[in-house]
């Protein structure tokens, strides 16, 4: 198996980094942004839309995929890829998160987890190798482990014991990973998921015992979960030098352009976060100053270009003054335009990030950054 | 003043006829079918995609526009066409028949129309001439005339009173379209309305005296308002004797396909229509043989291409299953690849249309469509 991560740069007195991950739909520089396109499609974009953008990679969702449109269609498909014609690098997640996101009934014994589906209540069952099984027929290039992941104020003792199951778990997965072949003639990459919340102790006895499974990446879950954002950044901080130096770390679910920087700094080669589309959709736009609501009166006679840093022809195109018409007016073509910029606004700062850390600039480039950047 | 109209090709034993719209954005090519951006947008899509589409005509709503984004944002981003970046033509709709549609407080005096805003219930007050200067700041290449537009169910003295005061507010119109300038240095071409319900002798005496203001071309209204089809197609038959043929004709709200099919073997250049766009967010799609739902289950692991007709590159690229799916989720982009697909369907029948009547086999292939076109 060809490596499927390389280290291009590193920075003295951080541990930011630049690096390629290699994958069978093409390489990806890091650290990295990857768009959320949750049940198969990057909210308001179109496939083509999202290859334009200069990094090819987008995150969907297990859970979300085997509830629709299902195994038996993404079968039939012959996988994510040729469904949204897509023929760039796809992440999924397990849906473990969004597993235990759920309200109502759910209930997680050393087999797996049982849960009701949110769309109309009916039960499922999905074990660590059935969750290896879905991917495989999603043929995600990479795939990630089935995890516990509990919310951001649970006590240690419901820590100590999703940290104990998702280890069980990571280990039956690889298992199930190595005894199984990909679908489509295509490398697949598993990522095991470290937990322990916020408590540094539990999340250096996690990640030894994921490292054990010699996986090929490693992913840092259970945060941006409702806990405090200084003792999130203390958490991503310890996590590297729990964690391999020469393999991809992935922080998911993560985050603000703020917590991006801060993160690279720590070490973090990937990210997911559904901010920028999301926010988007509700007249958030990212700039490199600070975030605006284009809702804001203020916008309504201001002709100025939507944004000028040249990363997005619709905000170089558009005026101000017309989104927030098309705001105001709830045009599809409104949240189509906040999403574009969005997204190359989060991919733009990643580039940016990579050009810093190359030119050896990056450390006070990013304290100049945050000292900037109004949230 | 040029001539806004030159008529290229017409057909034997029928009214069909072919022709070229003049105007200072560019040429249309007719029979036209004109895309519907009631608030200076086609719903879902953006102003470069209808600059893709083979016509380059798009239709607006002044009273829409006159209380979203208003007038004073109009005048500041210098016009419509600016203000939505689109340089193509713009036919702007007077919004009587909206007006006329809206439920609760309103009235007709000789004078003009008060009404209550849909949006919050401020009171405005719409004259003949007070439509003309707001189309002047949106800078439509085609203004409508204010007109008085009644349900499809009105009695005769209805009608008789609407064509009446339609009659008295065109002169006004008229003339104050002719004691104004264009605003932006391009040519505006005033359009009266011709009323009169599905009474033949009522359109005759409507279009009539609409002749007498020697306008550059000729809207029908009133029709596709809730009348039986037959009486409707009847009434738009008869149209063609009363109104001068070397004008172009605009049969406004129509329609179906066939509808368009036999209103131009009946004499009409030009159509307006939410049917492609609407419909398309509700998950119906046009094509040359008849309508189909791709919500309907049946769609769910057919993946074959949306449509093989070569019009619409999404259409091409993404299967029925993959766009079923995309309803099923409530994606936007589903709306986005129906509502293009719609779009190029129309103005592809309208194509075939023109090249049918260039050919001189218009009437054995309308004959062909409508039979074989299954609704």
């Amino acid at each position: 198996m060809k490596p499927i991560f390389s280290i291009t740069n590193s920075v003295a007195h951080s541990s930011a980094r630049t690096g390629i991950l290699h994958t069978d739909h093409g390489d990806v520089s890091t650290p990295c942004f990857i768009p959320v396109g949750t049940y198969g499609a990057v909210k308001t974009q179109s496939s083509e839309e999202i290859a334009e953008l200069p990094s090819r990679i987008l995150l969907s969702n297990t859970y979300h995929l085997y509830l629709r449109p299902g195994i038996e269609i993404l079968t039939n498909a012959g996988g994510l890829h040729k469904f949204m014609n897509w023929d760039g690098t796809i992440l999924t997640d397990s849906g473990g998160f969004q597993i235990f996101s759920l309200e109502g009934f759910r209930k997680v014994t050393e087999d797996g987890v049982t849960f009701r589906s949110h769309l109309d209540g009916s039960e499922h069952h999905f074990t660590p190798e059935k969750i290896v099984d879905i991917q495989r027929i999603i043929g995600s290039d990479f795939m990630m482990m089935l995890d516990v992941c509990p919310p951001g104020d649970a006590d240690r003792k419901t820590w100590v014991n999703a940290l104990k199951t998702t280890t069980n778990w990571a280990k039956r997965c690889m298992k199930q990973y190595k005894d199984t072949e990909p679908i489509y003639g295509y490398q697949q990459i598993l990522i095991p998921i470290v937990q322990g919340g916020t408590d540094i102790e539990l999340r250096k006895r996690s990640a030894a015992e994921l490292c054990e499974l010699e996986a090929d990446a490693y992913a840092i879950g259970g945060l941006a979960v409702g806990e405090p954002k200084t003792d999130m950044l203390e958490t991503v901080e310890c996590m590297d030098a729990f964690l391999p130096k020469d393999k991809p770390r992935y922080l998911m679910g993560v985050g603000t352009p703020e917590d991006l920087v801060n993160s690279v700094s720590m070490g973090v080669d990937m990210f997911d976060c559904v901010l920028p589309t999301r926010n988007a959709r509700n007249g958030q736009l990212f700039t490199f100053t600070g975030k605006i609501n284009i809702r804001n009166s203020k916008y309504k006679t201001d002709f100025s270009p939507i944004d000028n840093n040249g990363f997005s022809y619709m905000s170089e195109t558009y005026t101000k003054a017309y989104l927030h018409h098309l705001f105001k007016t709830e045009e599809i073509l409104g949240y189509r335009i906040a999403t574009q910029h969005n997204l190359r606004f989060y991919i733009s700062l990643m580039n940016t990030i990579q050009k810093e850390i190359r030119k050896g600039s990056f450390t006070p480039w990013a304290k100049s950054f945050i000292s900037h950047y109004i949230n």
